[in-house]
């Protein structure tokens, strides 16, 4: 059980957010290439009540490293939200993949029933770490970070789910779909999702 | 390890299920009550490239009938993508929960290092149980359930993270966030997401 704690949070967590880097540097080349401000992306929000990209990007990583932190029993690192470019969110996603890089699985042993506490300015949430995991974090997480590659495709960023996957851990894949599963998609090759 | 894999499995894919179901709900009334044509958020997507609302949500049930039961060693029931309406969307994530329903905990045991072999039209994927679930299927899953609704909140309908997340399992909650969480949004309470 204990195992599967570590190999189901940090891992995956890392995974994502190594993604997540490669799509918002396709997001930047992108932005160059078609004479548009960064900050167009950077700013833009599917709705006028969601958060901006950069909010996205910033509370990917606070799902990381707070999910991680609570479960190995460690402090959680507090970064200022203050990033306003490109260059910026990668330095807070790689700020990130070091503090995760830094946390061994023994450190997760027992964390499924040892209780999470998360003390917030409007109260408190507590949950045991295996619902803390899978009813709070991942689905978190995977909201935050699917709104930041929706947010980019809705602007015509050329990204695939592909992307969103990234190259899924110890998968292997046999005809036409090695190919795709392997191959960064191009304009001609993209599937629609 | 194999209790996990059922525990972070169906539970987890129901969970989000319901709430997919609330929250489609809660869409075809916006739809009512602002006259607009049910189709108009059914054939919605966030960009020309990417799958609609209503072939968002066939896939997120795909994923959840297709990953329980290859982990549970049955067949994956086979459902016929004709849906067309609000009603027709509601009875295929109903007819999932019963597939999903009818498995136990015990078929799970074991999944973790069994081979998962997909077939598809265009090649074959293969992945040991722990990694179908954690790198292919769940984020997929994921990824499904909140392109649906952002489709959602891009067309203005009225629902909130709260609604994606649920009552989260096993969370207790204090203070002023308690309320918030289990109270249902509003378009005074609704925080930004």
């Amino acid at each position: 059980m204990s195992e599967l704690m570590y190999q189901s949070s940090k891992p995956v967590f890392a995974h994502h957010l190594k993604n997540l880097s490669e799509i918002l540097q396709t997001a930047a080349r992108d932005a160059k290439a078609r004479s548009i401000d960064p900050k167009v992306f950077l700013d833009a929000r599917l709705s006028p009540d969601m958060f901006s990209l950069t909010r996205q990007v910033q509370i990917v990583t606070d799902h990381a490293k707070g999910c991680c932190s609570r479960l190995a029993g460690v402090e959680t690192p507090v970064f200022v939200d203050n990033e306003t470019t490109f260059d910026e969110l990668e330095a807070r996603i790689q700020r990130t993949l070091s503090f995760l890089a830094g946390l061994k699985a023994s450190q997760f042993r027992g964390s499924d029933t040892r209780e999470i506490v998360m003390q917030l300015p409007i109260g408190t949430l507590s949950f045991n770490g295996f619902d803390f995991l899978n009813g709070w974090s991942l689905p978190n997480f995977y909201f935050h970070y699917a709104t930041a590659y929706n947010i980019l495709r809705h602007n015509g960023v050329g990204v695939g789910k592909r992307d969103f996957l990234g190259v899924v851990p110890g998968m292997k894949a046999k005809g036409k779909i090695a190919k795709m599963m392997a191959a960064k998609p191009t304009a001609k090759t993209k599937k629609k999702r």
